[in-house]
């Protein structure tokens, strides 16, 4: 009788019945008298012990990486992964005997440098340590939704091929759309916010693009959006409340899902205020002059060692790894943001800030129909392009606004990667398109 | 003091309170000295009374569609949706007076064809009846992830933009990748199968796309595609089991979590059997020959109309609405299928029919090397050209399997739409690119 299969994690459960697992050879040690084969499934290590020489001698041809499907005897051993082991086994191979990786995956450090991870990702990833930063990114996409479910979001899915640029001509990637030219989407802003008419809360996981044209730590062709847009707002600090609730549902997500990924990469998972401190951009500006030792005023936005020296700011003044900034100038948002009331040349928009970076943007949207006419014609844009767009305001439109959170990036810094490309399974850039 | 909103359907809730409610103006109706706005929110329908003449006046002007505030007494009223109504409303628009619609979104059916539909989709699918299977998508999605996620899949984001045509030359849009040529990913096929190696279990809900060139009812040119792919299995029979789970998962996840709009539509809900009734191919092409006037035999795949008559065959012999037909001809199926071991011209594959339409495609894929070799070489397929691809499968991999979902084909399934269409929220097909 076929006997099913059992998890390298569960093995201890199971002592002193005859059991089967399989997975990858991770490690092979071969001792005098006793071979150990150290197995690797999705959810850890399980040791497998041949003494019978037979045995040993049927398996001493079997490279690491092959796959292999043991049953043995599940005996406790204090010294063993999970203090359970495989005694009295019979190993039969699933694949042919495995090409060897282009590093050792058994040792406890990766030793190898980004391309090479890059070139191999489908055998490079099988690291555990490489492999634990997508185990939390799928956490944190996983307590996205549920957060934005509970409070009545809607799921969409909305079209990656447009007829013209979303935000602005530059960076996007044109396409062969049946003899007609079309680019690919680089947001759903558009999508998302015409549908808020439609459903009032909207969430949406889905790839973005963007034709960068520079080769950065931070940048890909290719990235994850986070998206979300709601209508019935105040205004922007009703998204702010709703984002800090989004953040919060995915640290807990993370440290409820991928508790093992944490241990492994020894990451602190931050605690998300109740209240994430905020600073109006003005404010930031005069306290980077009086502290900082550079005087931005009369910038119109943050540099990226301004956005660090903040988010230093906010850990040693409010103990917080976030940080709002909030009432960016409307010279630098595009034309659907929604103007301050009180002060028009600001903003009713932010960004959240995550340990030094820039993670999150959002605010609050135009929503009349008049108000982008007149926001158009203000920066000589041209209404006919967005027909399709803007006639959804005509048809009443409620005040509404939302956020875009880049995945790639928040894991990266919640593992403290210093490329993007180590929590991109596959990534896209100016030079790879493979694999 | 602002009065937080409540939404239509919590209304009943709060009888005798002065409470705040938001929508659209769904409806308004004049009597000789009483005005009934009825408002539409994500959660129904509220009536609002107005017997002030002064009120009345104030918001005669305001056609269908404005976006209102209201602020009123909860009364109970038998008559009214949901048993209560707003009293002594204070009333304050939200928008600009609306643009009217291109049909009446107050109308129980919505008269209006799907061209205008579509034209029009972020206003016309305000209709609760043109909603409505978009709450049910968003459901089943909820169900595919619920369900893999408790059988211990990770979710995964793949590349869009891919260097070589996935599956075959044809049906492919190429971009202009910096100045390279490349192409949008028919399906995340090859990645979903590369990182087994890493996760053992992996699902992803993402947009696939094909230039397909003609005009059908079920065809576009992108679609969401609900994917899956794990190792360590026996055979596609294994896949089988998790699929039928999943459908199971998806139904459950739509009665719970999309109730209303499966009463709104009237949709019947069908019942998956523990075990979906199967079919070998060469048995549904003699069942065909024998019973339904025609003879397929010789033919290597099933056509639309023996699909129906097979699914009609399973609901009256077996009283299901789904039906599996396995071991379909390997020469219809792509290279990376795994063969029959006993009977080499079929495959280790299935279709998954549900109510006359082929739904899902599914089964085992080699998992050797050097199998895979062997199939390029039987095809006339060039190794090279799928290099990064195959290289992954020299480096261990155990045998695997598993299957992709139509979204909008399922949903349009469910409630019973003759056009993918009306269950694609922004359709793209070859005449059509926006909205």
């Amino acid at each position: 009788m076929m006997i099913s299969r059992t998890l390298a994690a569960d093995l201890p459960r199971h002592v002193g019945e005859r059991t089967r697992i399989a997975g990858w050879l991770h490690r092979r040690r071969e001792l005098k008298s006793v071979t150990f084969l150290v197995l690797r499934d999705r959810s850890g290590l399980a040791q497998v012990v041949l003494t019978e020489p037979s045995a040993i001698a049927a398996t001493a041809g079997l490279p690491e990486e092959t796959v292999l499907d043991v049953v043995g005897t599940v005996t406790a051993n204090p010294q063993a992964p999970g203090g359970a082991e495989l005694t009295e086994p019979t190993v039969t191979a699933l694949s042919d005997p495995a090409k060897p990786p282009p590093f050792d995956l058994y040792r406890p450090a990766a030793r190898a440098t980004l391309p090479t991870v890059l070139d191999h990702a489908s055998v490079a990833l099988r690291h555990p340590k490489l492999r634990a930063p997508f185990e939390i990114s799928a956490a944190s996409v996983a307590g996205f939704r549920a957060t934005l479910d509970e409070l009545g979001f809607t799921e969409i899915q909305t079209p990656k091929i447009v007829e013209s640029a979303t935000e602005s001509g530059a960076n996007v990637f044109g396409i062969d759309y049946f003899g007609r030219p079309a680019y690919l989407a680089q947001s759903p802003q558009f999508f998302k916010q015409a549908v808020v008419g439609v459903f009032e809360r909207v969430h949406e996981v889905g790839p973005v693009f963007r034709a960068e044209p520079h080769d950065t730590t931070r940048h890909l062709a290719q990235y994850t959006s986070l998206d979300a847009e709601f209508g019935y707002i105040t205004d922007h600090r009703d998204v702010m409340v709703v984002l800090r609730d989004v953040i919060a549902g995915m640290v807990a997500s993370v440290a409820a899902r991928a508790a093992a990924a944490v241990e492994l990469l020894d990451v602190t998972l931050p605690v998300v205020p109740q209240a994430i401190p905020q600073l109006h951009f003005a404010e930031a500006q005069e306290l980077l002059a009086a502290n900082s030792g550079e005087d931005p005023r009369g910038e119109p936005d943050l540099a990226p060692a301004h956005e660090r020296w903040l988010s230093e700011w906010a850990a040693r003044e409010h103990g917080s790894d976030f940080l709002f900034v909030t009432g960016y100038p409307m010279v630098k948002r595009p034309f659907y943001t929604h103007p301050d009331p009180a002060r028009p040349a600001y903003s009713n928009s932010f960004d959240l800030l995550f340990r030094g970076l820039e993670l999150v943007t959002g605010g609050q949207r135009l929503h009349r129909y008049s108000d982008y006419l007149a926001a158009l014609a203000a920066r000589g844009g041209n209404p006919a392009a967005y027909e399709s767009y803007l006639s959804t305001f005509a048809h009443g439109m409620p005040p509404h606004g939302g956020f875009a959170i880049g995945l790639e990036r928040w894991t990266a810094r919640l593992v403290g990667a210093s490329n993007i490309r180590e929590t991109t399974l596959f990534p896209r850039d100016l030079n790879r398109l493979s694999p």
